[in-house]
């Protein structure tokens, strides 16, 4: 969307209305016609740290709003190459799924359905949640678009089987997926800190075959490496907890953690996994503005994320 | 508690753990020995505005540590009276009631037996919220104490029918408690803003015999007369809204209104009511302090409303 | 816009995409059909205090989505009254007119002629700004609409004549507007501070007819007094600048202002106003998020006294 | 002090160097050449509530750059009248007495030492504090200037005798000035808040002879009336902890208070104050940067109330 | 302590009472008993920076409620290893030492007796300050578990002399230290910074013996060589200021520093110095919350490191 | 400047006048004795992204206080070397330029004379911004210290054309400059990022000479070989864009940037620079202490940049 002007608009990054990337909107997804589809899932009913992040789908589209994309697509000086260019690829943002308060099955059940009416349109869904509950029904909606590996960035292995009785929090998606028919392999990268989950979590992931690197041995051993012992396969699914990310840029997030990831190694992950095969969609999760600095940091990286993978999963295809 | 010290302990408001008014803690129940008990509630999960209220009673304890009671009690300049002397009232804090992630259900369940043991236990609950809809498991807690009128201090009515299916958010508190067998009548003070609730709303309500006036109306009639028209009885429980106090004073909740009562109107309205017979008990909820000042006004209104409030109740036992 | 849901959606305050109240975006302006058109100037290059303003659009968007309108329209339980039902009202949003960077005279040029547009597609139009210097742009493109009176909300009065050779800064759209041929009378509401504004212009005013009533003039005199001095007329452009109210509640802008006038004060105020004859358009500026709360105190103070104000104005025309 | 410039400069607020008001820096006492010379205490090593006042002094320059002095005055279009011509009044900024860590002797010393030096030039003193302790080598230093009442504007009573051993603390000031033989009648206006003194201490007050009011006492019984009962002479010293001022608009104190004096009443009683007979110096004290607002309402309110009542004070020596 | 349930209780990281881990509450130091003490120091009087850090205790616990110990331990994944199981250790919060406002001498000698009589009940004292002044009184009350060399991490070389006559600020408890008789060697890791200390400063402590590393030093050597050349011996107390650490996740401090240690390094030093000899105590100091972010990412830092630090001290312990 | 003291004063960070470093003020250009003129451009007005970088002087003064410059120098004791003896350099706060709201031209002109001026006076200007734009009136007002190569540090590249019309906005300095007769070659040091500029002024800059080089492309060469490929000559001016260094360091400016330089880095790079030649003068801008943490982090990195950059210059002259 541009703004009014008698010339040609200069869309400053202030100004204008905050969808993603300033990309038309489409609420009505029996109409949506697109290659990329982002929408919300702020609902957070089921996180165990701070509340927060239903307001996460917002924080990103603001800080969102420093990108556009244009008809030549945006150029990289280090790559020395385009990316996104309009011509090629339809970004739409279909603002949020509703959220139910307190109820987690109905809320669940609008992310689920409206994931896989994104898919049936033959759009990838990209998700901005949201607690990493949210997973759950975005990885149920994407069963037509299964069988797939799942490629989760975390610094939690989410793999509890249950808080109090609860099995579907923010804790609980890797176990959840696991259990899902369509779901194959999954890989965890990121994954430290003493005492974020149980051995016995950690014992049943590997009993699955998961591969689990934390930021120390992904350096130790390198990107390259990294990338070469995740699963092999035609499609993927990606799954990104922004608490993975350092917190001295990862601020705004209800459990932030010390020795997290770095921008340029995440991206040089993303590039990677963008080149592993059809990313089927994606979700990037646990961004709650009301931590976030006053400059939108956090906010910032997350839709730097998203834009970054956009591109490197856009570039996969034109060169397929 | 008191700070380890070879004299007479200053015990300093920004020192010591902060428990209610650094008060002794007691966090099982079935050990209780206490007038007054201080727990809280921090379940916002049936929120419909910004979450981020179960942070609520940490935020409230840590401004409460400004007051301290001593055996001579708090005195008042402008009554030249001593309120909550520790000779004569023990003020206990039991800690929270458990928040199951995602599970309105079990963290109602634990709320309701936790008021039910403090009346067991003969003393009397102030519960900290968490969202309005604590205000139902309270309630229902609260049985053994009842029957009961209900003084309900807020900017929204809060006598929704239904949230997309939940009948149990922040927005129904009051049709809930209407409901229930041993709520008598019910006054709202405070209650304004153009579009908060639906007409329907205030129809049910007033066809219940509820009392409904804003704080314009609260204005116009006075204070005194406003305390007139309060059902008369023996018993009362009492449930405030942080977002009835004007957002210039109570920013730190999740839907600030502007319009509201102010600190000295609160505290004319808290004194007359606690004059009206026997609290059973009061909560107080919504404050949310991540969208708190920096000063931690809001969290320090709450805290001093609630002393405030038992002071003026205690004191009207003291007399009768 | 509304959430994709599987039932009626709930459209929590806290979900969707940020358009002013969650209404219909529409940026093309040549397309537009609606009564009431909100549009941004986030134009903040001449403000003389500090600098943010270009963010105000996107801060009252922000807050104004607590606000949504409803077929039946919105109750207001103390005037037992609806407003802005969605049948008989069509509210936009036009996204914002564009800045250039440093570039007065062309992003002054954007403005005047996006209101120009809107005004001549029949609707009115509702400017948020940017600094008050946007009200030069405004004014010039209701030309169409005049003659009319202005009624000025401020802390200052706007009549400098230049700024180290500027004469379109945000002190100056009061002196701008007296020298256009289809601006009528003035009067200066809220005015006060000891130093804001030379002597000489005070007499300019005064000379060319304006009135001018600080806060504490217009509580001695009352606000029907206040409203029976204003100027009679057909028509009235409404410029109000979020300084004329206390900073209690309105310290996110550049200057704000100890003494202002308070919220049901200005409520009152613009009641009065709207029946006072055709609102042609009004705008709000000087907002800037940047100084505002982490609550956004002053953002939803400025979409309330907005949304009220289309209540009032929209309640006149129903009744007329 | 001016900004470069190669026509008349416009020194907008946000520019120049932050000295109080722009004046000019005298920081070398022995050659000072001023009526009115503001200084610094950056000390807050006996505050008994949270930390951080060293910062005040710098807090309050910052916000006060607001506000700059001309040879014309400031006009007040409410009064109709100039206030603080810098033809008729040199005041200057002397930066700060030096703070030793940690040693509440030689940091009252300076600060003794400091307004003494300025009294002894012809000056007033007007002192920004640091915390309340101040005051004592502030009356100390003002012997020579004496005997004077004391007016005290305070939430606090400020007459405790020690605290842990320490009898020179932030809740100290007044029952040391007592002690002091050039120190005559105390009226402390603005008292309130449970619990915040012990009787003995106003016990101790009213047999000295102090006057106590609090804000609903002022209110009750007019500003003129409460003026009327301040202690009659020649010669006033006032001391202003900005907690006697609401948390709304002061929240960047180390105790900010409920149901503190609004900005309109402070104002009033600061003019009538300065009608009462010389004026012998004052401080302003307890402001905290560090808890205020990300607009500086509290530090802007602390420079405000600060210039206008230098501007009372010498439109009375204009007068008289 | 746990929240009441009536099932195994989820104890979310926000929801309890504030104690640090949420481990028991002993404020009476005479009926101690427990292997860990943690204590509060919070007197920040004889800070040379900014003050604040007297609330450093306070928000070191409230973030350090993300931790809880349990039986079977904390696991963490890289170790594959559990620490600090409760069935071993027992770790208590005893509280605060009294600061009294302005008297330093007083208030180190709450301090210094503090750490005497937990040392004498047979625990490990864990003191959380409070400015680097504590270190002082902490080193003193150690007497009876020494001889002891000093590993001290900070940016500063903490070996002033005086600062305007005194001795004891923060920036002397090395000097102090030095002079102290059952104080061995000292080495000091992480100081930087130009003119943060003066050469005379630097040659005194090199010639008492002192190690002295910078981070680029300890990065060109490596940590395992900075450990080979820390002095061996028996005994070690552990100073952390935190402002060592890097201000990108250190920003809550008095005095924070660029180009200080990260996360990794500072654990992997931790880690090394648990397995020198016996940890007769540590420190952690210099945390000012008001100056963190809104995450709390300082304040959890200092919880993190407080926590690792006990699981690789008690692991030795187990292990020897 | 020092402060009043009985005794020598300790001057500590927090206290004092907050001119750049605590130096002495001369704001009239045509009295300057000085070896180093520091002066503010706080001129924001042609930026593109957020506002708030006429704030940028304030900031960086205001954290510069935790330095100041004494007779013996202030020692690093890693390099076990003294800089900045006041008995060798003197060092002066000149105040900002003028600026004119809304006044591009004049503004510039303000800017471009003060630089003029103080190179006429025989010292070096240090510019503190205000947004890119200021660096085109820097480098005219140079004009007379020319020729000189240019050694530019940012993220964006700044070889913008024009954005709606203006070509003189912050996006374009490096184009102006490549226009000006006296501007020899220029050096981009820390470009980075999709979409930040086009190809096309990647082109221009390149077939201008410009040397390009990423942060992760000097990492790769290492910053020997980057210092080795910068232009030679005999005299260079220097410019800082804050958002060159990373964001989790750098938040407070207009555009901040993941994937930027740490401070090491930057330190080593700028000491390599300052070896290279005459440096004729530098500016940094885009500091924005709006977006900035609570704690000043940007702006204390911006001062201590400042600070260390001078440090190597003036021992570069010490040397040469």
């Amino acid at each position: 969307m541009s703004n009014f002007s008698l010339r040609e608009p200069v869309n400053l990054a202030s100004t204008g209305i905050a969808s993603f990337a300033k990309t038309a909107i489409c609420t009505n997804l029996d109409d949506l016609i697109a290659d990329i589809a982002v929408i919300g899932a702020p609902c957070d009913i089921s996180i165990q740290g701070r509340s927060g992040a239903r307001l996460g789908p917002r924080g990103i589209r603001l800080q969102s709003t420093r990108f556009s994309y244009s008809p030549e697509g945006s150029y990289d000086p280090e790559r020395d190459d385009f990316y996104l260019s309009t011509k090629q690829w339809r970004v739409v943002d279909c603002g949020d799924a509703d959220l139910v308060p307190g109820d987690l099955e109905a809320s669940f059940a609008n992310i689920e359905a409206a994931v896989r009416t994104i898919v049936s349109r033959g759009a990838m869904p990209v998700v901005l949640g949201g607690d990493h509950s949210i997973t759950i029904p975005v990885a149920r909606g994407l069963d037509i678009a299964g069988p797939f590996h799942v490629i989760h960035f975390d610094s939690h292995l989410d793999w509890s089987y249950t808080r109090g009785g609860q099995r579907y929090s923010n804790g609980s998606p890797c176990r959840c997926m696991a259990a899902m028919a369509h779901v194959d392999k999954m890989a965890h990268l990121g994954i430290h800190g003493i005492g974020s989950s149980q051995k016995s979590d950690f014992a049943d992931a590997l009993a699955y075959g998961d591969l689990i690197l934390s930021p120390k041995q992904i350096r130790k051993i390198g990107i390259a490496e990294t990338l070469a012992r995740l699963p092999r396969g035609e499609r993927y699914f990606v799954s990104i907890d922004i608490d993975v990310m350092d917190c001295s840029i990862a601020a705004g997030t209800g459990s932030p953690m010390h020795g997290g990831l770095y921008y340029d190694e995440m991206v040089e992950l993303l590039e990677g996994v963008a080149r592993l095969g059809t990313i089927v969609g994606f979700d990037l999760v646990e961004v709650a503005p009301q931590y976030d600095d006053l400059s939108g940091t956090t906010c910032y990286l997350a839709a730097r994320l998203i834009s970054d993978f956009l591109g490197f999963i856009t570039k996969e295809r034109e060169l397929s």
